[in-house]
Parts: C-alpha cells; sequence; structure tokens
C-alpha cells in the first residue's frame, strides 16, 4: 500500500543477509524502518511487536529461517541448528496460527533436501520459498480484498448507497499482513471502487493497534473513520450504528473457532444480539486444521501486565512518552487474545471466498484438508 | 471509608458557603480537596468529572441547589434564579438518573416555602436536605453492601471457601457515592466478614475510571485484585474465572433496563453467554421510574472526542501529562454509557434488598412507585 506516494510492503528482503520492517511500535508518530539479520533478532521483532499481524508474523518467521540458514554458525550441526531456531520462532507467540505454519513449511522445504542438506542449497531454497511465503500472502490478502467487497458492495446497494459503516477490532490491515490486509483489505477495494464506506476503529487496549495502526492505515488511504473505545462498539450496535463487523483471526479452527485480539468475543456477542452481520477474514495460512473446538484447544499468549498499567504515546513535548495508569502498587493482568465460538460468527471471507463458519462450510472451500481430523 | 487511616466522604460541607470534594480528576496520583462555592463551580465540577459516579453526582447537585440559594444575587428575583441553576446543574450531565433526582427533590422542598420564600428559611431548609441527601446515599449503600455480601457468601459457601472472583466496571465505588459505594460496597461487605475475595478491575476507557480510582479504593482496603483491558472480560468468563459480576448504575428504568458506563453491556453479553451471574447495585434514587424502554428512552451523552484520543497518567519525570494516542488526524467519537436490558440483568441489588430486573421486582421492592406509569 502507500505511505506519502510511495508503495511499500511491510516486510521486504535487503541483500543476501537481511530484510526491512515497518517498525509497528513506533507509528503512528514516527515511520521507521528497521532490519533484522539473525534469527535472534527476528524473534525479538515478533515478541515484541515490531511486527505483528497474522500474515505478517508469519511472513517474518519464514524470513526468520532463510536468516537461520544464513547466520548458521560454521562449527555446529546444521540441521540440529535449524530445528533449534524454528522452535524459538515458533515459541515467540503461541497463538498466532500463520507463525508455525509458516516454520513449518520451510522445515519441510529443509527436508526435502535430504537430511545432510549443502548449506548453500538450503540457504537458496529458504530464501524462494521465503518470498513465496511473503507473495501468497501478500496476493490470498487481495484476494480476500475482492470477495469482501462484494459484501460491502451488497449492503450499500440495500441501503441505496447510503454510508456503509464497517466496524473492526485491531489491525487486520496491510500492517497485519505483507500487503492489502485481511480485515480491511474488503475496506480498501470497496473505497477504492467508489463505495460509501466508514470504519468505526476499536482503539484496542492496551496496546492500542486500532488507534495507532488502523487509524494510521485508513487516513493514509483516505478513507473515512473513527475511532471508538473498545467499550462503544455494543452501543453503536443498538442504535443501528453498524453495518457489518469485519475482524481477522490469529488462528481458525477446522470447526470455524476463531482466535483473535482480546474483546473480538465481546464483539462478536454485540452483533449476534443485534443481528449485524459478523465477518472473520483470514487467508488460509491462519487455519488450524488439527484443531477442533477453539475455546479450549487454542494457546491463549499472556503478556506482561506492564502494557496494561503504561501506555505510549505523543507527549506534549514532541516526544514519545510513556505514562502510568493506575496506582503503582496495582497489578494488572494481560491475556492477548480471546476465542468467537463459530456460532456467532456469520462467515468467513477467504481467498477463495466466502463460506459459513463451520466444518462443512470450510471444507467446502478447502476439500484437501478433508482427510485431516482433530487430535 | 479510610484514606490512610482517615475516614472520608467524597463530599462535605466546609462552613456556611461551600462544599469540599475530593478531586477524581487527579487520583490516583495525587489526593486533592478542591473547595466548591458557586453553582457555576459546582457544575463545572460536575461536568469535568473532578465529581462521578451515580450517588457523588447527586449528592453534589443537592449541595449545589444549596450553594445557588446561598449566592443568590440580590438584584435578581430569587425563585427564577433557582429554576435556571436547577437547570443548569441537570444539563451537566444527561444521563444521570440521580442528578434531576436531586435537583428535582431540592426544587420541591423550595417549593415547600410558598412562591415568594424567605431567602434565608430557603438556605436553612436547602442545607438541611442537602445533608439528608448525602446521608441517606451513604446509609442506603450501606445497606447495598449487606444485602450484597450475602450473595457473595453464598457463592464463597458454594465454591468451599475457594476466593470468590468478582467482575466489575468502571467505578461504583465510595467515590462514586458519599460512602460505601454500590457495586463495591458488597466487596467491601465480604472482606471485612473474612470473605476471600477477588475483584477483576475493568481498566474502563476512556476515562479509566477502573484502573484509577476502583484499583485505588480496593488497593487502599487491601482488597486484592488485578486491573485488566476492557477486551479481557469475555475471555475470563469463557473460561470460569469470574463468579460474580457487580456493576454499578446511571439510570434505571422501572422495567430494569440500566444505563451503566460504556461497555457494560458488553460485559453483561458475555455474563449471559456463559452463565455467569450479573448483578447491577444501585441505591433507589437511581431508578427513574418514569421511563419504560431503556435502550430507546435513557438519553446517552456523547462527551469530547479527545477524552478517546488523548490519555493521562503519570510520566517518567514524576508528572502527570497527556499523550495522543492516534495520528493528529484521526478523529474520534466518544458515548459515555450504554443502556444493558433488563433481560441480560440476573438482579438488582437496592438498599431494600435483591430483586429481579423487572417491573414486577422493581415494583415489589418500591410498590409507592406502583401509580407511575412510563410516559
Amino acid at each position: 500500500m502507500l505511505v506519502d506516494g510511495k508503495h511499500y510492503r511491510t516486510i521486504w528482503r535487503d541483500g543476501e543477509d537481511g530484510v526491512l520492517v515497518i517498525d509497528q511500535t513506533v507509528l503512528p508518530h514516527e515511520f521507521r524502518i528497521t532490519r533484522l539479520c539473525t534469527p535472534a533478532e527476528v524473534c525479538h521483532a515478533i515478541s515484541s511487536m515490531i511486527v505483528r499481524g497474522a500474515g505478517l508474523i508469519g511472513a517474518t518467521a519464514g524470513y526468520g529461517m532463510w536468516l537461520a540458514a544464513v547466520s548458521a554458525p560454521e562449527n555446529r550441526p546444521f540441521v540440529p541448528w535449524m530445528k533449534e531456531c524454528a522452535a524459538a520462532l515458533t515459541a515467540t507467540r503461541p497463538t498466532a496460527g500463520n507463525l508455525a505454519w509458516a516454520v513449518e513449511r520451510q522445515l519441510k522445504r529443509l527436508a526435502d533436501l535430504g537430511p545432510e542438506p549443502c548449506r548453500d542449497d538450503a540457504v537458496a531454497l529458504l530464501r524462494s520459498e521465503a518470498e513465496r511465503i511473503a507473495d501468497e500472502d501478500a496476493e490470498f490478502c487481495r484476494s480476500i480484498g475482492r470477495h469482501g467487497a462484494e459484501l460491502v458492495a451488497s449492503i450499500a446497494r440495500s441501503k441505496g448507497g447510503k454510508t456503509v459503516h464497517v466496524l473492526t477490532h485491531c489491525n487486520a490491515g496491510w500492517l497485519a499482513f505483507v500487503d492489502y490486509g485481511s480485515a480491511l483489505s474488503p475496506v480498501y477495494a470497496a473505497f477504492d471502487a467508489g463505495i460509501d464506506v466508514h470504519v468505526w476503529v476499536d482503539e484496542t487496549r492496551p496496546r492500542n493497534q486500532g488507534a495507532s495502526l488502523t487509524a494510521w492505515e485508513l487516513g493514509r488511504h483516505g478513507v473515512r473513520h473513527d475511532i471508538i473505545a473498545d467499550n462503544a462498539g455494543g452501543h453503536l450496535m443498538q442504535h443501528g450504528m453498524v453495518d457489518l463487523v469485519i475482524t481477522g483471526a490469529d488462528r481458525v479452527t477446522r470447526r470455524g473457532d476463531a482466535a483473535n485480539k482480546i474483546g473480538t468475543y465481546l464483539k462478536a456477542l454485540a452483533a449476534a444480539d443485534n443481528s449485524v452481520p459478523f465477518y472473520v477474514a483470514l487467508p488460509s495460512s491462519t487455519f488450524d486444521f488439527s484443531l477442533g473446538d477453539g475455546v479450549s484447544d487454542i494457546p491463549i499468549e499472556e503478556r506482561d501486565g506492564g502494557e496494561v498499567r503504561r501506555i505510549r504515546g505523543l507527549g506534549e513535548t514532541g516526544k514519545t512518552e510513556s505514562v502510568l495508569l493506575c496506582p503503582e502498587s496495582s497489578p494488572a493482568r494481560n491475556w492477548a487474545f480471546d476465542v468467537t465460538p463459530a456460532r456467532l460468527v456469520t462467515g468467513l471471507i477467504t481467498e477463495r471466498g466466502i463460506c459459513a463458519a463451520s466444518e462443512e462450510g470450510i471444507l467446502g472451500l478447502y476439500p484437501e484438508h478433508s482427510g485431516r481430523c482433530p487430535a
């Protein structure tokens, strides 16, 4: 997507030993590009949320496996080193479906080279596979936009061309993927097609990816939006001010239960209570076909309570500062995701089209996964 | 309640021409007492949320009417001046039920003195009525605690004495009333009776009354608590980590629909979806017996979007600072309350006992209001 007229992806290869990423911890107040060279730097970038979002975590992990091969120590056996790096990458964000998926995909490519691969071959193969993962992510998100925009267009038609109000939670825009985004891709596609669309942006505490990233993206693209507290969505839906909810997902089970940023479940409940359609947009890389019941089976990451107790923003002096929001002695807990049961999801918007959030619906679009049953 | 071993109410008369209040905009980082002398100062204190919370707004308005009489200009007709002050006070917070209730109560006392009351008589009468409103508020809240503590105790028994986890939204503690509080009064009473109770404190964006006021109150009283993002409650309830939700209310209709801080409705939906009991605690002064359907009939205050875009906290230098959370160019909307329909409320905890959130349940406790039907 465009930043000040220049096309950017969120991650791209920089020569033969590094990748460049947009540092998402300093947006919207600063646009900073950061270089990652080693698997340790990649792990830190993912766990500290310099990069975040379903697809981007996957793409970064793909490149991380390439950089693991590039920087493998001469004096250590190669394959065990690669497996160690794979485990470290996978452990950075336990809920993220795309993360394990991308790491597994790279390990399979590596296995194609036999038990003792030539290191140069491995570097070349993992590099091209990392590029393919990134390209596919962008392409799949573009397709999600095409399918989702039809939904937005049909609502616009049913409203006689009046503004379509979309509510979204967290950031599932192009910053969360390699390009285009999942939840926001339909919004961009509809906007570009001339549909009058407005977005209610949940600020998404505690890390405010809505207020900082989604608002920034939408603003740069010229899409009309208003930031709201996460608490406000139910009230808006009660009063007919939301036509459609679209969120992204961090992992979706074969039955359609969707792990996404904490608070998504509350919006899904409000949507169901007010008959507002609630869609989850995801590329197929976010499906975890090995899981059935999302509430019991998807591991939920708990992060540092300090992310709730303090918040960063632009201070009065023009510098980014952190302020304490609570008494010094009060502790906080901080779960990063919740799971929205499939019964609350109107449909899933994927690169292959829209389907019901059910095993039947999902396997209808992805019949190649019919054989694998949940553990 | 106690602050550093000294008993405080949130508001008290200071001589013959002022009241003292705890400035709630600077808590928890500073404990500051502010004096209010004129109706204009009282209006500003309410609208800027130096004082806030259902009961405290009512008590402050009661004293505000007394101060209106004290400071009535000699050269202006007295009764029209008082009515003007009453209208100004009532307009400060449109959703607050106790506000209109207290102002009406003072206007009725004034009317008891006839069409052209002696100013000194009016001052004396309004002063004693303001004190009565404040005393009643404290007394009613103490009773709410007694009734609600039985609920907590029965859950503790059913759990074999294991910790009872209560979730609350916003601040409906003693800071929101004259003393004791509504939602937190049962928690304090249970704690004081030796029951092992722990509170999940919703931070309550955008003004963070949970993180700043509820956490401060609970900490001062020694009650175990954890602050959570407003987004987290659904996840906790899905995983059996909440035994009971208690919130306050800003206005409750005769059918039991409850306006409370924005986001309460979302927690009520999650409680219903997970069979967690959801109670609303209120003194009878918060009932609006003239209204039936809360979602359509209770006016919802919209506040400045700046309260969402910026947040105040304790900066790294030890000073309170405001930071910007979003792009400079992104607008925000800011509704202060939402309405939880009675169907989602397990029961109402009042000073007369606990009743169903229904016309029958409410009028069973308050039969003297049976005659008045909603408009």
